[in-house]
């Protein structure tokens, strides 16, 4: 599809995926007098609240996937493991965003690594994966500290491993059942961060104040925004956005996530082409949040204004600190909560975020 | 029914009244995991897009309100004309909030006006008109400056007349078809202010700074905060907001308009038992807006901190205004669209904030 008009208000946003973000984008949407549409395979997506309707289908049926998108006047998608060929498959009737080329780019962590450098940009020194043999080359020459990852379809943690030695690493790859990975050596960072950026149908380009983020678990545990990045490494951050948003003609918001060395660099982890979790200060923080600047994006609308007006610390409730929401309630700031019926252990049930008056842009 | 528990996440919240006021209400559920139903005698109600379930049906009809009310943990309202004898017949089976008496009290001008006055509080002059012979008594009264308004089912101008003579008054009185009326003297106010407050099932009790509002054709079109107010006034106003809702034993979020007086004292004008277009601000500036504020009381939460961490001025859009949003769209700032298809002279269509970071507390 060309890049067409913009939908206009009371125009509909078709979302694939249902979760926290799908539901985000959504209420993002009515925001700006959008509607959306919601297909998930879950019936119980939380999504499905707050939009005005939704499809419960497989995200490889590509009947029923034609079928959503015809209600719609352009889609998108809120988490990266829907399949690039689904969304190659929109494309050919309704305006779809990010584009299924930037999505496949993101969903091999191979692939992906390879093309931040091929961008002059720096990551960790990885390598492929597809034998025991070469897992235990790989942990040797990133002198036994080193992270073995499937190539595709991980999140918060989920097929990696951490082997310990050369056997550790070729017994890690092998209960990954023999599916392409890749080994990525340790970095000895100074702290985490990641910056949120949007590019516009038109090429334009926002991001947003890097945040500082600490994980726990392998999940986001918090956000912090003025965080530990001077102006300039802010600056930097926002530019290594720019160069892989535009070699990508990306349309959307997306995150790269970064490690900060002692030496002041920075060194890129990972993409995603979605809203991420790091950016959910902007709902406080910011005129326009992540959230609406996606839709924008999708909708063919202006960017919204990116800057800060307020310091923001964001936290994840995760799993059973969900249960104690009333607390979460009577603290002073802003609790987000997702409508998930079950706090199981890991899941990102909301965020709470603390908001205090602007220290510094 | 007695003041019972906390509605939990995942609990329904039942709002009576489908428009922008409804819309924001149900989105702000959303962001703390509560599910609304919307009922409205209006099949194209803009909140119906944002809920997870409606009805239309005549706010009258208490068959139909009942079988709606029994779905939801807990009622409320969004607007202040539906019948206080709906709102008491609900409280026969369900939590719902303000009460019938709050809402009573605020559907009669002198009633109102009456009440506010009863606690040491000024109004402008005020009296009861229930004859032409009594127009033209109160009109040459207050020096031939007051304005007739009907006592009930009046908002944004409708129901009021500004004469010119004894005769126009008597003439406006019979205009409105013998309905009981009330003559309220004119006021020379230096600038007109709103004050935004919440009370809790509890007691508790939050109010937000005080904007300094601005009308053109008895609609509101801009709100800024912080205002000419003193900190002083400020204070004044929240004391004020405070002593009535203690009064009426309110629960949610209200609104106490305001003339402040080239002397620097406070009148009260209006009294909205409802969230209020003054403050739409809140959704930026604050950590709780005053849609959220008003779901926590309703829902039994506790308030949330009406700390403003921003500057802010909200301005209306209406009527064919919006038809320019892609103009509002390219401002920096926040823009709300109401999701309405027609944009009638008049109508309030949506709401744009301009946010700067935090000059005074």
């Amino acid at each position: 599809m060309s890049m067409g008009k913009a939908v206009p208000p009371g125009g509909t946003i078709g979302i694939l995926g249902g979760g926290q973000l799908g539901r985000m984008l959504a209420l993002a949407a009515a925001r700006l007098g959008l509607k959306t549409r919601v297909y998930c395979d879950n019936p119980d997506s939380p999504a499905f609240q707050v939009c005005e309707a939704h499809t419960v289908g497989k995200f490889e049926d590509l009947a029923a996937v034609t079928a959503f998108a015809a209600h719609c006047d352009a889609v998108t998608f809120e988490f990266e493991n829907v399949p690039a060929a689904t969304v190659a498959h929109i494309a050919q009737t309704k305006a779809v965003y990010p584009g299924a080329h930037a999505l496949e780019m993101t969903q091999d962590r191979f692939d992906e690594k390879s093309f931040v450098q091929s961008l002059g940009l720096t990551t960790p020194r990885f390598g492929a994966v597809d034998s025991g043999a070469e897992a235990r080359r790989l942990f040797a020459e990133y002198n036994s500290r080193a992270v073995l990852k499937t190539r595709r379809f991980g999140y918060d943690g989920k097929g990696q491993a951490k082997p310990k030695s050369a056997d550790e690493a070729a017994a890690a790859f092998a209960s990954f059942k023999g599916v392409p990975c890749i080994m990525e050596a340790f970095i000895d960072f100074d702290f985490e961060a990641s910056v949120i950026a949007a590019r516009g149908r038109d090429g334009s380009f926002a991001a947003y104040d890097p945040p500082e983020n600490h994980h726990e678990n392998h999940i986001l545990a918090r956000s912090v925004v003025p965080g530990r990045l001077t102006r300039e490494q802010g600056a930097a951050a926002k530019e290594i956005a720019r160069r892989i948003a535009t070699a990508l003609d990306y349309v959307g918001v997306f995150a790269v996530e970064l490690f900060v060395l002692k030496d002041g660099s920075l060194l890129v982890n990972e993409i995603a082409p979605r809203v991420h979790n790091s950016g959910h200060w902007t709902l406080e923080a910011c005129a326009v949040s992540q959230f609406e600047q996606h839709i924008r994006a999708v909708a063919g609308w202006p960017l919204g204004d990116p800057a800060r007006h307020a310091d923001a610390v964001m936290e994840n409730i995760i799993g059973a600190d969900a249960l104690a929401w009333e607390r979460y309630a009577a603290r002073p700031g802003a609790l987000h909560l997702y409508g998930k019926a079950e706090a199981r252990a890991g899941r990102k049930m909301g965020h709470f975020t603390e908001v205090s008056p602007l220290t510094r842009d």
